[in-house]
């Protein structure tokens, strides 16, 4: 089920400029029944991002009311992705100064993640699809992923679960759909975003439920001697929530046995609410 | 006008990969009444890019009777864009394997630059915008063209007619829509682009020319030290055809009164049809 701009409808203008240019950001959230799952969180990373390209963002009303009208009789979990381009038209790149931000919503089933056992962890490979930098766009969850689309093809063929990402100086920055956490000497880490990769509503989460144990985290530069530093890995998003990595494959492929931490996470957020 | 997949047509799915990751190619070429100028290097481009992207691309038969169709009954000039896109589906980033990859052409009228006095010389900024390095997407034609809309806004605001983009190591990479040559000691010289940038049709167009002048051409490294070195500079695309600059404005400024090796060119160009 797709809504634009409030109405029931599964096509948009071929001259919107997310079509064009990509100029634009989405959202993937949680629904549970009805109700997105940390819609605070998601809607201020929205808003951050439309801030930051200069987007006017839609009131939370009105993408609550799509995406009450898109889940009407809904029951169970499924999938909202939200899309809000600058809109149509203007004279190329240049953004017109009186865009009309077009908002897009889609609901989809759950999706199953074939093989995918989270308690005996994951399996993924290190990508050569390598992340541009750019601190302009870094941390927002902008439309332009080719990189992560190229990267997940590299994962399909490997048959692996997901695939972490570099960038050009070979420093670890995500997953091509999820945050990356370290565990090293009993504290957690994971890379810093202010170059590439996309603030993750989960791994904020992650932050504030290792703080309620009192378990340090640190966002800092990951190089690959660090990540062979870990004792664990994790990833995580809005939807799988956290996956344990099992094995890395790659050209230094590692294998972990230790989930202690990352179950002890799962744990605490399962407890205060923030996962299924 | 507007043709999705042969059909007049001005809408398309919004599950096409094209909005929901940027993942195609496009092209801007110049069409005099029916007929698309440089044709051949058009789509030779755009195969190139949907090889990289493992996007099939359409045989050109398809291609030229849209544009046939769309055009039908124009004369003067107008502009063409092509859209090639991964097409609709897959379970988020992974290419489908089945992916039925979509076209679309679109004819508007041909672009004024209000202001531009080509003879005279273009007004540029230096944009402050950097574009990231990925040698994975580097010369393409792709649909993720953030950075280049954000650049766009800083040049309307800044009321200039094109803009310089540098990478993070504050190496020239292009214009938002243009590449850019500078004549030093007599040669032309351009930015390589094995990692940032689009190779422009017009630029390789510039560079036969020049071989045709016998005026030496090199792509190479160009720092904001060699860019100091430029007698003469000029942009070009094939819409715009060459653009001596005249001034950039920025953290050095600096005006240029010499046009003569670009005149030469645009003369050259125009001799053998390559220019309007």
């Amino acid at each position: 089920v797709t809504y634009v701009d409030g109405t029931k409808c599964a096509v948009l203008p071929s001259d919107d400029r997310g079509l064009q240019y990509g100029d634009g950001l989405f959202e993937t959230l949680a629904l549970s029944g009805q109700t997105p799952q940390h819609w605070a969180l998601h809607l201020a990373r929205l808003q951050d991002g439309a801030r930051r390209l200069g987007i006017a963002c839609p009131a939370s009303d009105l993408w609550r009311q799509d995406l009450a009208a898109a889940s009407a009789g809904l029951s169970g979990r499924h999938v909202a992705k939200l899309i809000l381009t600058r809109g149509s038209g203007g004279r190329g790149y240049t953004p017109p100064t009186d865009a009309r931000p077009r908002r897009i919503v889609q609901i989809s089933p759950w999706p199953t993640w074939p093989g995918v056992t989270p308690e005996h962890g994951v399996r993924v490979i290190e990508c050569s699809v390598p992340l541009g930098r750019n601190r302009v766009l870094a941390g927002i969850k902008h439309l332009n992923r080719l990189e992560q689309v190229l990267a997940s093809a590299e994962i399909a063929a490997a048959g692996a679960d997901e695939g972490l990402m570099f960038d050009d100086r070979a420093q670890l920055v995500e997953g091509t759909r999820s945050n990356v956490f370290l565990v090293i000497d009993g504290a957690l880490c994971t890379p810093r975003l202010d170059e590439a990769g996309v603030h993750g509503v989960m791994r904020t989460l992650v932050m504030k439920a290792a703080d309620s144990l009192s378990v340090a985290v640190s966002e800092q530069a990951v190089s690959r001697a660090t990540l062979a530093q870990a004792s664990e890995l994790f990833l995580c998003n809005s939807l799988i929530g956290l996956w344990p990595v099992r094995e890395i494959d790659g050209p230094a492929p590692r294998r972990y046995a230790d989930f202690a931490l990352t179950r002890r996470l799962i744990g605490a957020l399962r407890d205060e609410g923030s996962l299924a």
